[in-house]
């Protein structure tokens, strides 16, 4: 779904604390709503929870044993060359659909989700010993499902997004974007509206789902355990979206 | 400059309304100071101005009269190709200084400033009747000027960025980054630092400067006449930085 343009008054951007370390198994929306409570927070209608992969991959159990991995001749060689561990670029390279770009010790690769992004998702930061971390097996879905939970808990319309920082050509630095969504268009569609000299605008659509997901990586700590923002009022009932709409088609990506 | 991690509290993010249609010459610092006024703010210290690039080229001149243009043979067959405007194609090789992409009727070139966007930057939309809007001659210098007015209006520590929409590969919509800078560290590196686990962080570095400006777009309308956003308290006195800082250099670019 394609939002048409919303105004919006001024955005607040809430940093939710103490969650704890999450482990396969856990009830991330039951967490969430502990933290909030904790931290004395009401949970306002419209309200978005921008909450990292991370912690959604680890409560799926989408943790891979790097011991149980035999890397390949190929994944072996890269390994060599860059310094790596082997176990881990084997893993990357069967989590990748596709391989974007794989020199200088980097690859980026486009995910079975559609994704572009560096060692195809796969994470070895914040993970436990020996261990790597993948991507959701469905960010949409595991979206989806906390905001079920979530709204049946708080009793209004929230939005979920499930983000993952990711970096981009030409510029430097990571930006977080949104894997996953939930409650919420993910493009405003600004085409076909006049600007201020009542010129009708050609090809402007913005990607609000990943400047959300980027706004709330702003209070989101990578050693503080902050994994999880609220971004206050933004969402409305009648929207709905999915990640995947974030994605470019293919036919239409000039940089495949 | 590059941050060292810095813990944010709630983050605010507040769009400046009332300001006029730009023309070149206008004072931006003072239409700016009256729309704060009028809108009765108190700007706070450590408060971010994020600003539209278009404002600031308008006030700047960097507005081209099209019928000044005398289009190129190459130009005039792409435009004929793709039923676009021959000067404005004219205008965009012009201003490039590589062409990254040129097909399906899109040009995707390196600016002589180093950004890397659709069409070098040359935008028909919001522009005058018949005319053209270029990118600032310097969009750093055009961001210190306007702190400097700003702070001595305020007096109170403030940063500006000064933002565009930028279209990326791989992913559909437009998100906003930081062209020009000042008085805040455009990356923040958590490199060397330790994650929760205790492992030391590898390459994370966040590209807060073009967050800070896709937060700022959630309230920024292109058609409400909305080309300035203020967030709240996220610049501290000792940083400073560059929109340079941003631009990744030929040497490390896998994607060039």
């Amino acid at each position: 779904m394609i939002a048409r343009r919303v105004t919006h008054p001024s955005i607040q951007i809430i940093p939710l604390a103490g969650l704890p370390e999450i482990a396969p198994g856990d009830d991330l929306s039951r967490l969430i709503a502990e933290a909030v409570k904790k931290q004395d927070l009401r949970v306002a209608e419209g309200d978005l929870f921008v909450v990292a992969q991370k912690i959604v991959s680890k409560a799926e159990g989408r943790i891979i044993r790097l011991d149980s991995i035999q890397p390949s001749k190929r994944a072996e060689q890269w390994a060599a060359e860059y310094q790596k561990d082997a176990r881990v670029i084997e893993l990357v390279l069967s989590e990748a659909s596709r391989i974007v770009r794989m020199e200088r010790g980097v690859i980026v690769a486009e995910t079975q989700h559609g994704f572009v992004c560096a060692n195809a998702g796969v994470d070895v930061s914040n993970a436990p010993e020996g261990t790597a971390i993948l991507l959701p097996d469905d960010a949409d879905r595991s979206a989806r499902a906390l905001q079920t939970r979530l709204e049946e808990n708080f009793g209004v319309h929230v939005a979920v997004i499930i983000s993952d920082s990711f970096g981009r050509p030409w510029r430097e630095g990571l930006v977080n974007v949104a894997l996953g969504v939930a409650g919420i268009a993910p493009l405003v569609d600004y085409r076909g509206k006049r600007d201020a000299s009542g010129k009708t605008l050609q090809a402007t659509v913005i990607a609000r789902a990943d400047e959300l997901a980027a706004a709330a990586e702003l209070v989101m700590g990578k050693i503080d355990r902050v994994p999880v923002a609220i971004v206050r009022g933004v969402a409305s009932r009648e929207e709905s979206g999915s990640g995947r709409d974030l994605i470019r088609p293919a036919a239409t990506d000039i940089f495949r």
